[in-house]
């Protein structure tokens, strides 16, 4: 399984996660990647934690004022981005544009979406991996591998009928070990997390009991 | 073969464009449908040609200023609706929420797109057609199926792969009846007009060309 | 006071709303319009009600798919346009070329924004009038004037101070021919009405309570 | 006169530049910093050159995925932000919030704009400083103070009518000294650079060239 945590613009110190992240990482063998803001990537990866964009700009370079540059991104020490995220919604000709940016800089790419149609659309495209994440369930704390299973077992194939090869993560509410041993269980190859760990008083803790169980 | 015509924000008469259309169609035989602006969807369907619009938007009835509302354009008198145009690219879960507004409406459904992988995600929303529209041949008046024959096969490829089911059209460049049986030639079925008729001297004319050969 | 009822995308029958807003503006004297979904300006004009688009696009004539062409509105008989409302936020530079298209068109034009800043900036882009929305409020049934009644004086004072020929009027939770006066003795000189009117069992009754004591 | 060289997604190295900015900005006295990506703020902070973030987000701390919140770009050592820049417009009411964001962590902000009308209104918002960019001009290596003066001066009154605390840079075209000499004397407190320094053989020698006659 795939832990990628997600900071968002949470007020969390980057840093402290990336070291925990890091840390868990290399105790428990399981994959923990962090993807702080545009302006932390440097900072982050430093730490020698595996670091992921939130998002890079479907652009090549160029006269781009305040785009978020795939380049950049790698420069500074990303090797994947996160694209399309709820958050961050981008055009259907946004997404194919910010995939060819990020295979230009060998950045690891996964693409979001609401469903299993758009799932199978976002896999169309060819990321390396797609991630189902219901808007609704965001930030709720309500895991969607138990407030909806099917949606995520609805992924893994709607996935699959289009490629194969593309991976498949959830997200939304999940916090805990169980949380992710369950979307292990619908098909699902890693989660996406966010405030369960970017807002935990122990971020620290709150990976190791992620990890616990795989 | 379907003929749709697409009126843009041309500085056109709408009203003549559809009574020609209307009449082509009806001699010819040829399905010819018009895509006005939606503030003239009511004055070309009294005309009795086959009415589309240009865009709906991704919502329900509710609190939407400045939205074109599906049920709106349906009530006016539109049977269809072109989406994602290249002029008015949406993003991803946008399609998806307008071809909900659309099936909700019964409006039949045309989703743009630029290339053969976009085609495929765009297939995989479930709409009616799919149309591939390389943007930088629109307006050039030399037809994709000329320019770039291999973008038309790809994209119907590409849709049968996801849902054989999804009528392929294409668009860009095309203005004469050659342009469209060399589009059926490669497999689609259907063509995206708008300058060859929108801003002809004389658009019976030109559609009375564009039908002849069928 | 000018009394403007928006329709949003709301269910309602946007021919009764027009015809009760005709005939209560003829009965009262008070100045009512109706602004209804692009599709449905042609029909609503030809009630005789004064009908304003909910939004033109800032575009002139040309390749623009899916754009709400000022001409388009103006011809179908609207006489006047909202931009820039809370549902339909445009960028600075295109509430400038919606006014330059509105202007050409002989719209009249109202800029909404959600505070006495953003007032002041839509005044300098000479509209004829601004509106004061603070978004918390849209749809709540507590009128502006009543909750937060400094945010339309200072709105007032805001386009007073950039220029003077801009009209202000205010908008949110307003519904009863009391909050209309209340909205005036603040120094508005209109209002934006919506849901207290289209989503009303009875629109005439609704509006003939708002105009009452005018 | 304010020397801000913007590098937008520009093949450059950011280091090179922001090194060369820092040693001609020491000595001659001229007052040069340096826009990167916002992945580069850090390192180029780092050189000891004043750092502008190209554009922050219109939000606070919390779930925004793939924003560029101001305290992470305060936070990498930015001390400014451009806002509204003509490749990346903003809506009115972001305009508005990113520079509530940007006040909140003590960034010096520059809100660009087309035209007079579109600079007083950016001025009404409050910003320390508008920029006039005649999007047509940028990049053409034609100096905006020599093709346009007019629009320079213009801006220069409409700012000065709404707040006369609001500086005025003026942008696009401009590579010489004289052209920031020219530019000074239209009434400019300041330019705004790109490619002429950005994409330079020897970004130093064209800082000096620009600093020389100051």
């Amino acid at each position: 399984m795939f832990v990628l945590v997600n900071l968002k613009a949470y007020p969390c110190d980057p840093i402290e996660v990336a070291e925990a992240a890091r840390d868990v990482s290399e105790e428990s063998g399981v994959r923990v990647a962090v993807a702080p803001q545009a302006a932390h990537i440097d900072a982050v990866a430093e730490t020698g934690v595996e670091t992921w964009a939130q998002h890079v700009s479907p652009v090549e370079h160029g006269s781009h004022t305040g785009s978020t540059l795939a380049e950049a991104a790698a420069d500074a020490g990303a090797v994947g981005t996160l694209l399309n995220h709820s958050e961050n919604r981008l055009k259907l000709a946004d997404v194919d544009a910010s995939l060819e940016a990020a295979e230009r800089t060998d950045l690891e790419t996964i693409v979001c979406a609401n469903n299993p149609d758009q799932i199978a659309a976002a896999a169309a495209l060819g990321p390396d991996a797609v991630a189902v994440e219901p808007p609704e369930l965001i930030g709720t704390g309500t895991p969607v591998s138990q407030a909806d299973p099917d949606v995520v077992t609805g992924a893994v194939e709607a996935a699959a009928a289009v490629d194969e090869d593309v991976d498949v993560l959830c997200g939304a509410g999940i916090s805990t070990g169980d949380d992710v041993v369950a979307a292990g269980d619908l098909g699902a190859s890693g989660v996406l997390l966010a405030s369960g760990v970017a807002k935990a008083d122990d971020p620290r803790a709150a990976l190791e009991d992620l990890v616990e169980p795989l």
